[in-house]
């Protein structure tokens, strides 16, 4: 099985493709004046893209990570999360709290899905 | 390959399978008067109880992430994984401190699965 | 699809290998007096090793989960990471925050490869 690897930094890929499978990177906000819910909102816009690229989406995520700085922000974020989701296809999740490279982001999500 | 996915709340799968592998949700103690103990006991009932649903079980475990609230929990939390995994058929495993979503959540444990 | 483990302890294996896929375990570093970087290289290099030992190699690394006990060190670990990935292959990675099981552990890295 052959390795696609999308959108590489210095450090890291964006989107990892492996057989039927795709590996995204942690993704956090470019705009980071943004509170959690508009963080939240561009974080998923940037996953919706990255997994098109691997010829993937959002139906089929299959295990999402989530980092919020502060734990009492997991309902907004979730408030996003669920208008997002739409309900469907939900992946099998794990939030917890965790300090982030940069200060003012809020919240970082990583996905594993479904080609 | 197709997707399958089980125990789905308003925010996420209890159990996605995909191909020959499950993802599983982080799961914590519902009872959560428990001790780090009791709640790892459960925690690891209800992923046997979502292995089998699923067509797997604790001998197909290929990666557990673990979070303890309080790392110096490890040790206890350890006795109850050894009981559980009778030291065969072990997984890659991370532990790793984090704050839950819940407060008197004392552990939660997320795992990958073969079928 | 078979499962094949490779360097159990009593609590978890190092590396299990399943269908294309390699999981490895968080690796820590033995030194324990060494620097940021010192503990990074230990533990690219016991990478480096528990991959070879399943047919795979630091080019199909697909994940990478990298916690640090203080954000601050980031950038250290991260001339480590750059020096060992020389910029090719380069995964879908995440590097968070966290305490680890020894105190005086300052990094863990656990991956997800292709064989």
């Amino acid at each position: 099985m052959s390795i696609v690897r999308h959108d590489s930094s210095a450090i890291l890929s964006q989107a990892v493709e492996h057989g039927g499978t795709v590996y995204l990177a942690g993704v956090v906000a470019k705009n980071l004046d943004a509170d959690v819910k508009g963080q939240t909102k561009e974080i998923l816009n940037e996953i919706d893209r990255l997994l098109a690229k691997c010829g993937s989406g959002k139906a089929k995520v299959l295990q999402a990570q989530i980092w919020v700085t502060d734990i009492r922000n997991r309902a907004s974020m979730n408030d996003i999360w669920t208008a997002w989701t739409e309900g469907k296809n939900l992946p099998a999740r794990a939030c917890v709290e965790a300090k982030l490279a940069d200060p003012r982001a809020l919240v970082e999500i990583m996905v594993i899905a479904a080609k």
